[in-house]
Formats: structure tokens, C-alpha cells, sequence
């Protein structure tokens, strides 16, 4: 049979990882979809360059037009990452009817929604396992395994560096940026750590869970975002000591009304399978209104485990391509415009910490204040300084569920009467 | 277009939570694979019996003809259960060009590879998401997430209802007759729970696994199967003190030369996801030569999970026969017969419980015993009794990493030496 032509756009080291799975397993792939594949060119910045992967250098080019200009090329693996001008060639490649397969999480983050109403229209399919959990097949259980599911919940640790810090942080109580060092000596932090210890990266993620979750089409700018910047040393030995893991998570709810989204470090309970989830793995909990909750964990990034879900879309691209029936799985991503609830009407259990000084009357004043917002006090702990050493105590308390309108309106009244000493550490609870 | 004709063997509360999703998603079903479903006929056993679904009742019929015979229908769902006569109706179907959908474990267990073959011959497909699992996509995780991959190994919480005793005697200290009875009265156990308890189910699902996750094609009477009936509420506070759950596992290994697969209790490090997989959820954790490891849990049974693992394997197969190159999902199942290790060739640690006489010597000739094997000792703790009580006391060993055959003959040599009051409970470590 004709073989399947693929036209490989970037070859670093998930590109790497594409040829050598490809190559390694070509007999598979041929009996498999019923044809083999065959890498047709490889579009690179600089040909020159030392691969991982051995590799006909005749296939390479810097010519973006040698691919997408060439016709016999059936299908198109985006792995060069970035949003322009990748998105020009994806946009090119769909609709010149050709299907194209993509691990670029900021591209799908950005233009997800139209890259797939493109796709449909065009009657291609856009493949993007690889972009959002490195080898999670999340992708494939939303949008094949739970199709005539509603997803009603979703909560992702989806930033294998914030996990990475927070687990060094809790397990052997290092400092947040000696953390970070760390991470960015053994690879798994950029030299710019900022998009992922901030959350943004997270937040794209979960832009593209969304769009599979909820149907929904969402500007990843408008979901509430925080990052693991302000998570101190004692805030993990106080959420131990209460049966919790501090957690970056990536968080959706459909509300019915509309949908809510949002990211933030968060209080774990430690008998759930997501406080286990250390170092730089991954893991995304789901919860199908008929399917119940559902768990899926892995390696989160790095080559190979990207490079498996990548392959693994080329296969299926590759079979609809070949049946000529291009287009299905893809159509089956159905998303509108859904109203995205605000932070404010957020309904969750909060960890506070308060540091104060030790006089009489403090405590009170605390407990008052939530008390007067609504906002009740489930468990208490008090920690340190002591009344005639004028080092401030640790106050912790863990609440009951409440509106974190209530919630920040006690801690406003709390911070104009100078009761504490510094601001307030806010963490939700899951 | 044309709708695709649905024909359904069985109507109990797996097949009714297909007929209420399939309802409740008809628009999405029809514009996400191009032509609308639409339930031709259902195979029951009593037409008048009340349904929990509403149904046309001109659908139902209580003769196979009725479905096997209509040259219309285009796709079989079997949700009747049972080997005899389901195969014969599975294979007509598959013999006749129509593609199959089914829950069946145990039709799998014994006849998957068989059944594969001939879906493939006859160019149509077999999904059976529903078998493994109830609601945890993992036949397609294995089938096309992991298309390029090798797996290496596999560990499994497949068996809710043994999940559900471990999880009440370790929680609240059960007995395990005890356990078993509040299973059987929430509806997790079955009248006869042998099917269950013993690991025979759990056997059956990882002969599944396994032809997915290592091409083979094993006997479930050949692996080795251990069920909990032994596991004493002691075993679950020792476990605990070294820091472990019990869970009722199915393991397989890829060995190069061959695989292991084998049931039975294991000791699973708390700080692991998988011991944190508590009452009737399963997990199954994978790991893949490039994916690295994979973790997937969720419900293990329940008519609506496995409904969603059932009408997705249904839009598959619908989408695949609209595209007329059926079969080709299917095609990626390639089993063979491959040697299967002996229990004696597996090598792992293991949890040893001994009852002994509280005299000078005991402890030297249990560790001279095991020692004189090859078995070296990581742990040991002695409790309970006392030397004047009379009453025997247990001792823990927890030993290094082990051949089997080695721990065997240690035990043997120590029972008949006398030394033990009763035979030693042993519990492989995870």
C-alpha cells in the first residue's frame, strides 16, 4: 500500500523522540494502520546541527515551504512549539486538507477552539495528545472514552516543576528557591522559571483540558492563576501536621450556569491518590456524572513519554487519513463561548495562617472577624514565638466551607486592625 | 445519513445504562460520528419483566434469530454475560460482518485472542473497553495510547469486591467474614463471592491486560492465583507498621523471554498511589519502555461506568464501519503464545508471619533457616505472647529481594523442623 507521508515540523528532543519510536516500531505501524509511514521531510532551523536521533540529513530543510508546499505530504507533526509562526504552518497545513498533529500546549491554549473548527471544516483532524500531561493519555480519555459522558469536575497537577518544588520543599524542607536551583540543574525548571512557578503554564493546560472537559472556548488570561511563590517551609509542615499535601493544581467545575476555572497551590488530603503524586509526575482526577471519578498519572513532560502520545496520534490521524474519512474524532470537540465564574464565588475549605503577636484578646479578634463574614472555624493550631519574646506566633486555622467573598472580606477587616503582624497565607483546601 | 442500526444481546443494568446514555446523547452521538444510532432490537430473556429503562417494548425479543438473523443491524453490543451461548451469538455476528461491542471479561479471559483473530479476518472490530476495568479506559489506553510502546510492567487493583473487604478490615478491623457479608448486603459481593475472593475474576482480567499490554495469549487456569481468604486483620496491622496497605493485586512483567503473571495479595508501599486505591475502586498502574509509569484508576464496576467505557467502544466501531475500513482499531491487537514464569522464577520481597513457641532459639533457627536459603532478612518484629503465657508469638519478617523458590524451601525446611506452631503466612512486597 501508498505509504503515509509525514512531514515533521522541529527536531528537538521530542521530535527525537517521534523518529525513534517511528523507526523503532515501523513494522507495528504498517500492520497496524495498514500502510507504512514514511518521515518525508524535516523542517529544522539549522541542518547543521548535532540530533539525538540518527537521521538522513537529505530530509532536512529550513525551508518552511518544502514541506508545507509539498502536496504528497499527508500529515503534518507540529513539535517545533511557540505560537508564531507555528500557527500560520498548522493553519496552512489545515487547509491545504491536511491533518496535523501538535504537542504545543500554548498554541491549543491560545487557538485551540479555531484550530479545531478549522480542522472540522476542512475535514482534517488536529491531534493533540502530547500537548497538555507529556504521556497522560488525557486527551484520548476525554474526547474518545467519556464521549457521551459530562464531565462535572476536574482537578490536574499539571506543572511537573511547581510538583517537583513542593515535593522538595515538603520532603526534605528546602527553601523555595534552592528548590527551583535544583530543578533547573537537573533540567526540569527553564533559566526563566516564571511561566511554570507562576502557574501560566498550568493555566494553559487547563485552557486545553477545558476545551475538552467543558466544551469550553476560554481566553487563558481570565482564569484566576497563581503560582507556588509564596508557599513557605511552614506552610508544609503545618498542612502535615493537619493530614495534608501542599499541591499546584489546575482546577475546573461545571457549574451548570457556567463553568468554573482556576489555579493555585491547594491543601491535598493525604489519603487521596493526588497527595501521592511526587516529583515531576502528573496527574489529572476526573469526575463523570455517569462514569464517577477517574484518576490518570504519569510523566507530565520530557521526550520519550511525549513523543508515545505524539506517535500515538499519528497512528489514528494516520488510519482516518487512509479510511478517507479524515475529520471524525476530531468533530467530536464540540465548544462554545461559557461564562467563566469569578474567583469570588469560589465555594471551598480555606487553610489560613496568621502571624501575630501573643497578647490577649488576639485570637478573638481573628475568630471574630470570620466569624462575623460568615466564614466558620473548623480546626485551630497556634505555634511559636510565646508571649514575652515578642516573636510573632503562627496562627493556623482551617475552615469550614465558605465564599471566598467572605473569606477575603474577613481578612480586609482583618488587616485594617493591625491585629496581625504580617499578611495572611491563603491556601484552598480540596 | 443512514442511521447505524444497533442490536443489543442482553438488557440487565449494564445494557440499560447504554440505552439510557445513548438517549440522553443522541444529538452529540450523531454529529460527533456522522449518522445517528438507533437501538434496532434487544435480546432478553423475559419480555414482560419491568425495565429500569424505558423502552419500546416491540424492541424486545427473546429470540437470537431475531438479532443474528436482521441483516440490517450493523453493530452488536453483548452485555448478557456468560460463555455459553454468548460465543456462538458473538462469533455469528463477527462471522456475518458486524462488529461487536462487550462487556464480557470472561468470554475475553477465554476467548479474547480467538475472538480478535476472527473480528480481523472478517474485517470488522471487537471493543471490549467494558471488560477491564468498568469505567478505567484502559483497553484503549493500552490499544492506542501506548500503539508504539512496550509495556514492562503492569500492576492492577482489577477485583472492587476485594478491594472493598481489604480496605474494611485494614479501616475498621473487620474480620474477613465479616467484610465478605456487608459486601454482599451493598450489593459489591455476589450470593457465592469465590468467583471474586478467591482471584479467579481478577485472573481473568489480567489475561485481558495482558493481551493487550504483552501480545499474549494465556490460559487464565496457568497463572498463578492467590486469593485474600489467608489475610488475617494481624497481617493488616503488621503491614500498616512497616508502612504498607494490602491490596489484592494482578501483576504481569515483561521478562524478554517470556512474561509473568501472577494474582495474589501484595504489600503496597503507603506512599504510593496505588495504596491509597481504597474500597470498590481500581487502579492499574503501567509502565512503558519510552512512556515511563502510567496510572489509571477509577470505578472497577457499576452499570453506569461501564455504560460510558461500552457506548464509547459503540461510537468507535460506529464511526469505523461509517467509514467502511472497519477493523483497522482491532488490526493493532496482535497476540501471540508466549512462555509464561513459573511462581518459583518470580523474585521479589516478602512479608513472612510466623506463630512461635516463645523459646530460647527460635528466632536463630527461623533466620538460619531462611539465611541457609539465600534469604536475607530486612526487617523483623516480634509481638504479643511472652515466654510464660504460653500463648505463641508472631513473628514478622520482611525479607530483601528474593527468589521465590528460595523462600519456599526456607519455609518448608522450617516446618519441618517444628519450630512454627502453625503455617507461616507469606505476602509478597509490591
Amino acid at each position: 500500500m501508498k505509504p503515509i507521508r509525514v512531514g515533521l515540523l522541529g527536531c528537538g528532543t521530542v521530535g527525537g523522540g517521534v523518529l525513534r519510536l517511528l523507526r523503532e516500531s515501523s513494522e507495528y505501524v504498517a500492520q497496524s494502520i495498514g500502510a507504512p509511514l514514511e518521515v518525508a521531510r524535516v523542517l529544522v532551523r539549522d541542518t547543521g546541527k548535532e540530533r539525538v536521533v540518527a537521521l538522513d540529513r537529505g530530509l532536512l530543510t529550513t525551508d518552511p515551504e518544502a514541506l508545507l508546499g509539498d502536496a504528497t505530504i499527508d500529515v503534518f507533526v507540529e513539535v517545533m512549539g511557540g505560537v508564531d509562526p507555528t500557527r500560520a504552518y498548522v493553519e496552512r497545513a489545515i487547509d491545504t486538507k491536511r491533518s496535523v498533529v501538535t504537542a504545543n500546549k500554548m498554541l491549543l491554549a491560545k487557538h485551540g477552539p479555531a484550530l479545531v473548527d478549522r480542522a472540522i471544516a476542512n475535514g482534517v483532524d488536529l491531534g493533540f495528545e502530547g500537548s497538555v500531561g507529556g504521556g497522560i493519555p488525557v486527551v484520548r480519555v476525554l474526547r474518545d472514552a467519556l464521549a457521551c459522558d459530562w464531565v462535572v469536575r476536574l482537578e490536574g497537577i499539571v506543572n511537573g516543576t511547581c510538583n517537583y518544588v513542593l515535593t522538595r520543599m515538603h520532603d526534605d524542607g528546602l527553601a523555595f528557591d534552592d528548590a527551583v536551583r535544583e530543578a533547573q540543574e537537573k533540567g526540569y525548571a527553564e533559566a526563566d522559571p516564571s511561566l511554570d512557578v507562576d502557574g501560566h503554564d498550568a493555566a494553559h493546560k487547563l485552557v486545553v483540558l477545558a476545551m475538552l472537559a467543558f466544551g469550553a472556548r476560554v481566553d487563558a488570561e481570565r482564569v484566576p492563576t497563581e503560582g507556588i511563590r509564596g508557599i513557605d517551609p511552614i506552610d508544609h509542615r503545618f498542612a502535615e501536621r493537619f493530614g495534608f499535601a501542599i499541591k499546584h493544581m489546575a482546577i475546573g467545575r461545571e457549574r451548570g450556569d457556567g463553568i468554573e476555572l482556576r489555579v493555585h497551590p491547594a491543601l491535598v488530603h493525604r489519603d487521596t491518590p493526588l497527595a501521592n503524586v511526587g516529583g515531576v509526575l502528573n496527574a489529572i482526577a476526573l469526575e463523570g456524572r455517569a462514569l464517577g471519578p477517574c484518576l490518570l498519572s504519569g510523566r507530565g513532560a520530557g521526550d520519550m513519554p511525549t513523543a508515545v502520545s505524539v506517535v500515538a496520534d499519528v497512528l489514528d490521524v494516520a488510519r482516518a487519513r487512509l479510511s478517507g474519512f479524515a475529520g471524525l474524532a476530531t468533530r467530536s470537540i464540540q465548544t462554545k463561548t461559557r461564562p467563566l465564574a469569578s474567583i469570588d464565588e469560589v465555594r471551598t475549605r480555606y487553610y489560613l495562617r496568621f502571624q501575630a503577636h501573643d497578647r490577649p484578646g488576639v485570637l478573638a479578634r481573628l475568630a471574630g472577624a470570620l466569624g462575623d463574614a460568615g466564614v466558620s472555624i473548623e480546626q485551630m493550631v497556634q505555634e511559636g514565638g510565646g508571649g514575652s519574646s515578642g516573636v510573632p506566633v503562627h496562627i493556623v486555622m482551617l475552615t469550614h466551607e465558605a465564599l471566598e467573598r467572605d473569606v477575603r472580606s474577613a481578612l480586609d477587616t482583618i488587616a485594617h486592625s493591625g491585629v496581625a503582624a504580617s499578611s495572611p497565607r491563603l491556601i484552598r483546601i480540596l
